[in-house]
């Protein structure tokens, strides 16, 4: 039987802009869009610091909004742990994301006492194609 | 035999520079070191937007020097195509870098018609550790 | 619209069967059980070889299991290539596997028309839970 | 200060073919090199249930080598603890090996209380180029 969220949408999201304000620096930041059983979705918003010459838009911005969107997963599911760390993540860039918001939605395969393993999609709003896909680990500390 | 350089430090930084404006938004972005056979390294001066909670650098901001570094060593070797494109990056993140500048050193390790592989070694400047390993794969336009 | 499939699920196991007999040395090998679009499952029998200590089944035999997953679902797509080449593959190891057969689900992300994505998902015959998550690459050739 | 060796290659060996006997079925099995201080080198010798059609090796086999390498360099720094297991593993496969044995070079980069990654490097014996590069993470039992 999978344990209840520790955190909702709200608290989720008041969490990350207590702990992490650097994600909003220089424009909007990842937003938290909704949180499920071992699952969550973000959305970053548009904005042209993400922008890459021909119209698309940077890796950058897509792996740190995948790596965030497992981070959310895992708060959601167990509380708020500020320091769960990245120990892995590996990306597969498929198509050029469109000038638009993108969406990562991220679910966990695994959230084990000290680590948590989880794939995420990137697509761009509205559209059906995965742009990026990506696999993550997170170490989780003692509870 | 190993074919020499098609450009120098000083004409891959012009050119990144020309084509990735972006990489500077909001404070100061890479910057080529050096570059030599089948190798790049670049530096990320230390700004305020890389920083993390307990005085450390983000994730990103390592991702996104890991994946230029590559761009940067390809370029060297086989000239100006803006048009490479990251297919596969993968990251093992090792140790929390320093509050400082981060030192990302760039091997290929395939460079062939269609495909380049390297990998990066990411240090904290004047520490011997490595913070972040990271592998990649670009692929190449006709050439 | 996705094209429709080159090969069905008898034609890939004769094809497969043809060009990578080793794939059965030692005992016996994966089995195609069906292909669909832009996915593929097979089943690895449960044998003695694949055994490691504490009754659990070796790395290899899943990371070989997941390689020839989205060789087959690419096969049943584009036809007949013996040639696409793996270029990356990466694994997260999450539970061990029980003694019993694997089925590993491979679904292709993107195929295109050098390149193709995809994501397996393995898991012990009879039980939920994913054991190894691979994702993988490989190099088509021009048709 | 890097910590003294807590098993040297025969020790290693011996350890390795008391605990994973399996290595060797079907055909010789990788053999232990030589260990060094977070480094340990294997041999696959080659052996005809490699082989793939072109005269090439299996993935499958490169694979296994990786995985066994970064096992024998973490026995040979900690000393005997079977129950390392393998939580990651990320390969770029990058040239056909020859029909020769494969040599893999492992080092850790990482050898923490919970977590070892390392890389591996392999190559075909007598030969310079690189055909599979290989990243892994090892969870450690606490010691």
């Amino acid at each position: 039987m999978r344990p209840a969220l520790m955190m909702d949408r709200d608290a989720v999201a008041a969490f990350l802009d207590e702990v992490f304000p650097q994600i909003h620096h220089g424009g909007p930041g990842p937003v938290v869009e909704s949180v499920g059983p071992l699952s969550a979705t973000m959305r970053l918003p548009y904005h042209e610091r993400h922008l890459r010459p021909g119209g698309t838009l940077s890796g950058p911005a897509m792996m740190g909004l995948a790596d965030v969107a497992l981070y959310v997963a895992i708060l959601a599911q167990i509380g708020p742990v500020a320091l769960a760390v990245t120990t892995n993540l590996s990306f597969n860039f498929m198509r050029k994301p469109a000038k638009a918001d993108l969406l990562a939605e991220a679910r966990l395969l695994k959230l084990g006492r000290s680590l948590a393993v989880g794939e995420v999609l990137i697509r761009s709003a509205g559209q059906d194609e995965i742009v990026c896909h990506a696999t993550g680990t997170y170490a989780l500390p003692p509870r």
